[in-house]
């Protein structure tokens, strides 16, 4: 029954929102029938521990109640829990229940100040490849052979060709930020409402990772001018606004850059680090035409960070008032050899941006493990590949996003579902659970093959990986075009310009995505509840979210699994015989028995139940 | 087979001392029947995940063996091990073998830079309190009632006399610093080889912990002239010295707190956090004897730390030329509060103590989680009581030295062997393992009841504590008296004088100990080689400790375990049938078959069973 002891380490009513000096009341939650000699908060706010005893607060259905007091007397306070039974003393930390005693690291953290903006857990992102989604002001295109990149012309395309294997960013299609508030009924018909964009400042490829002015939104897309439209046609309808930027490089035609290679006694010449001046410079990831910033430089933090007139700051103002940035490659930000800057940076960055909007958002690119990054001094969040999707998707499909696990035997191996629940587990308590809530979780983003395309065209599992997507804790962001069935593997078929013709559309999947989108706005157990993982084994996924007014429990199945009947154990949740629930996906009304949901269907596909109160 | 799979991360040859720029190779070995799709070293060196190919090097034996060479390109340089299985990919780092990608926390570590002094992990210490220890000068003892501390006038003691409850700081035996010089025989025959002492500086207590003037050797112990002899009383025996410095506190006598008290514009009253000028301060854990000192006081830092007559400084020089530091409570340095300056303070420290000398140990009191000290940048090592002592004693005799494992059921429980493994692999997996050999283990000091009397006085218990004390990973220390059966509870009983009558000594425990001393010193496996746990369940533990040139198996049992003579698996580690073992403890010859070590005795004790080569 050690499976039953809980703490929701963020209640929902606190918000993740303590401040320094506060008194907050801490909750354990066990099964009534565990035997307890006591429970303390174990804290050590100054280095040297305090065990205060919790008292047993209430006993109701199947569940028995501790409570604690604790005045957040520190800028950061981890805490976990002792309990004390007849099999000796366990710990309940945010990486669970061990016998043994856990190093601090994996203490439940209360971070008082600034745990990111309130909006985020309640919204549903769209991201948006601005060249590939919608054609506002057919003037604003690409001409064909306009210009040369990379020493070749660039090419034009029409809406319904297929991309050209090789033509990479030289390819454009034509869309523009006129296009998208051109379209904004259908995403508010889908129930979206936030949208994350890819670059959009000058830049001559089509993905505008290469910068060549962080001052001025591409005219190819409509400039600034349009993007201040967006702005507001987002506002009337309620809408968010994040959008790319990347601190990390520029591209070559970037002034800065022209003036650097010009003369290396231009102050934009420390910007970059030249081994030896003019042509051989530090780029990323060896691609020439991306010079990388070097923030060793005082004068670049000041333009791209610090200063009044920063470029991540002035896009936060009036007229255009970003509700957040996407941080390109935060992972790789100023750390360069010997000189590792980056979270001096990303302290910085997050100084400057709080100070221009604390509600805005600042979320990172992380491919791998961000942890380092979440602990309420830098990011709010990150693109949650390795906490969230990657794991996911090796799970449900055994994919090999990364080419390393290895098929010298020829099969798929799938992750065990008990693995999936660790590395989702170690990822979260690793961080604060207020800044667990602003991850952006994804199926799949523009670096990566589409969902459809991940599911091998299965739609019972891009059923199963979406109802996770908008169950599991973090904010959920879909990628243009998967709404309606848009399929491709990686770019440039993930990028493939969005169908508008319904005919095209896959309504099924459409139905679905709106459907997850309400329930997902709907319920504050989705976007800010608790969770615990009530079951992970033989490829069924169980888990409860929780706010103080509901309860939710998602069951997911992958191919090959079944349970065949057994029912699904509920009670370790709190969850008393005779709570009833509906699902939410069509399935029906349950009842629990003998702490089993019966009757939870045990074939391949997910399954939202929500509890039926009164 | 997957237990197979071991990377010893500081190959003893490189002694944890890599330059940066510098190419290293790392070794990974497996069953030579464990089938490998591939072997992938993982890195992330500048924020972007590096996977670099190992190639199959050899094949010996058991065992297959992977190498993969790595350049040192940044300041810390985390990796771990892919491994391609025919079920699935496997990650191999610092916290075991795991199916999920584990989160970079748990990474290998490569620390180039002091990684700690070389001396250290080849020592053996005894940790001496000095009043206890033995009389040199009879004339520097303190007088029955000769000055009063709180209030009440001192005791002074004679050397036969059991301590007064109650008496606590006051009560005084009269060991100094030549009573120590004087038994240097004594120390150098049980096989130490460096003294670590309880503080000596001057202050009214016993302890000392209250220091009144950081200049100066206390008299009552033979001043500073005592002290420069028993350094060259040391250093003509070759052995080191570490005295016990108190950076967080001093005692109300202490001339800084007196001129603070006098006057709250003198320099000195910024040394200190007065809520209310002068007699409301604060102070350490509510002792107002102990006014604790406030590092936001740049003047303080100075004078203690970085000046160039500073407190941690100037004993470094000759003619006193300490070895190194133990820092009390530095858990809790610097940390008051919203002030949370402990890293940047403990930053400061290993900068002043390593310009001054980089052999230099700091060692650092850490009852609790240390680990966030240990990353290279601040201390040494610490008081290894979390990642070692405690949870041995949890798992030896079911031990409760916190008081908070509760015994509603009135039995002991004891910590599963399995859960031990854990906790030491956890605290050992949160460092650099350079780091991990550094940490000062124990069985018992002045804070704690003494192992006698921890083992229930069962010497077979103490017996087993001392076989893992001298042989898992890191520095062991004695406390005065363990050596010869001294016994006691807590404090002031764990503070018993020494005796010196030979009639009064346990001479077999003298003997074991004896021996665990010369084998420590005489087998490089144990001062700096790999650890691997061979196995962990039903009450025994078994370990192999591994350099170049030498293998050692540790086997301990607890009481009541027994394994019925199943024979130890040890392939997993490597070794293979017909290796020839023999016991140092006396357990006799042993060979390898089936790849179990037949004949290692189930019954409660422990054997370290040494591998015969040639």
């Amino acid at each position: 029954m050690l499976d039953s002891l809980f703490h929701a380490s963020v209640p929902p009513y606190l918000q993740g929102r303590v401040a320094p000096g506060e008194t907050v009341t801490l909750r354990l939650r066990a099964d009534s029938e565990l035997e307890l000699g006591g429970v303390f908060l174990r804290t050590a706010p100054e280095g040297e521990q305090v065990m205060t005893p919790a008292r047993l607060e209430s006993r109701e259905g199947c569940c028995q109640w501790w409570e604690v007091a604790v005045e957040l007397s520190v800028p950061r306070l981890g805490y976990r829990f002792l309990v004390q039974t007849s099999q000796g003393p366990w710990w309940l930390s945010a990486a669970g229940v061990t016998r043994h005693t856990p190093t601090d690291a994996t203490d439940f953290r209360l971070v008082p100040a600034h745990p990111g903006p309130r909006w985020v857990p309640e919204s549903v992102f769209y991201q948006i490849f601005p060249d590939r989604f919608a054609v506002g002001n057919p003037e604003n295109r690409v001409r064909e052979g306009e210009y040369l990149l990379d020493g070749e012309p660039v090419l034009a395309r029409r809406w319904e060709e297929p991309p050209t294997p090789g033509a990479g960013a030289r390819e454009f299609y034509g869309g523009d930020l006129p296009g998208i508030t051109s379209r904004l009924d259908h995403l508010q018909e889908l129930g979206v409402n936030a949208l994350y964009l890819n670059p959009i400042f000058t830049a001559p490829s089509n993905h505008k990772y290469d910068v060549a002015d962080y001052e001025n939104v591409d005219l190819r897309l409509g400039g600034n001018r349009a993007l201040v439209d967006l702005r507001r046609a987002l506002q009337e309808r309620g809408m968010r606004l994040v959008l790319d930027v990347v601190p990390n490089h520029c591209g070559v035609e970037n002034p800065w850059f022209q003036r650097a290679q010009a003369d290396p006694d231009s102050p934009e010449a420390g910007f970059f680090t030249f081994r030896k001046h003019p042509h051989d410079y530090e780029c990323w990831l060896g691609h020439r035409s991306l010079p990388r910033l070097d923030y060793r430089n005082p004068l670049l933090l000041e333009r791209m960070v610090s200063g009044q007139e920063a470029v991540l700051r002035r896009w936060l103002r009036p007229p255009f008032s970003l509700d957040g940035w996407r941080l390109d490659v935060a992972n790789m930000l100023a750390r360069q050899g010997l000189s590792q800057m980056g979270h001096k940076v990303g302290r910085a960055i997050r100084r400057a941006i709080k100070a221009e909007n604390p509600e805005a958002w600042i979320l990172g690119e992380h491919f791998f493990d961000g942890t380092a990054h979440l602990q309420g001094e830098e990011l709010d969040g990150v693109m949650n590949y390795r906490g969230f999707m990657i794991p996911l998707w090796q799970w449900l499909v055994g994919s090999d996003l990364a080419g390393f696990e290895g098929r010298p035997w020829g099969d798929r191996t799938f992750l065990p579902t008990a693995s999936l629940a660790a590395q989702w587990t170690a990822f979260r308590a690793a961080v604060p659970e207020s800044l667990a809530l602003q991850n952006m979780n994804l199926l799949g983003s523009h670096d990566t093959p589409r969902v459809l395309s991940m599911a091998g065209g299965d739609r019972r599992l891009v059923q199963v990986a979406a109802a996770i997507l908008f169950t599991w804790p973090g904010t959920p962001c879909l990628f243009y075009g998967d709404e309606v069935g848009l399929g491709g593997g990686g770019a440039p078929d993930s990028r493939l310009p969005m169908p508008w013709e319904p005919v095209r559309w896959d309504l099924q999947t459409l139905d679905s995505f709106r459907r997850l989108c309400r329930l997902r706005r709907r319920h504050e157990a989705l976007s800010r509840g608790a969770v615990q993982v009530l079951l992970a084994e033989g490829g069924t996924l169980a888990f409860l979210r929780e706010s103080p007014e509901e309860r939710i429990v998602v069951v997911a199945c992958r191919v090959g699994a079944s349970r065949e009947g057994q029912g699904l154990p509920v009670r370790a949740g709190g969850i008393s015989d005779g709570t009833r629930f509906r699902g939410a996906l069509g399935g029906g009304a349950l009842r629990v028995q003998g702490g089993r949901l019966d009757g939870v269907p045990a074939a391949p596909g997910a399954e939202i139940w929500i509890e039926e109160r009164g």
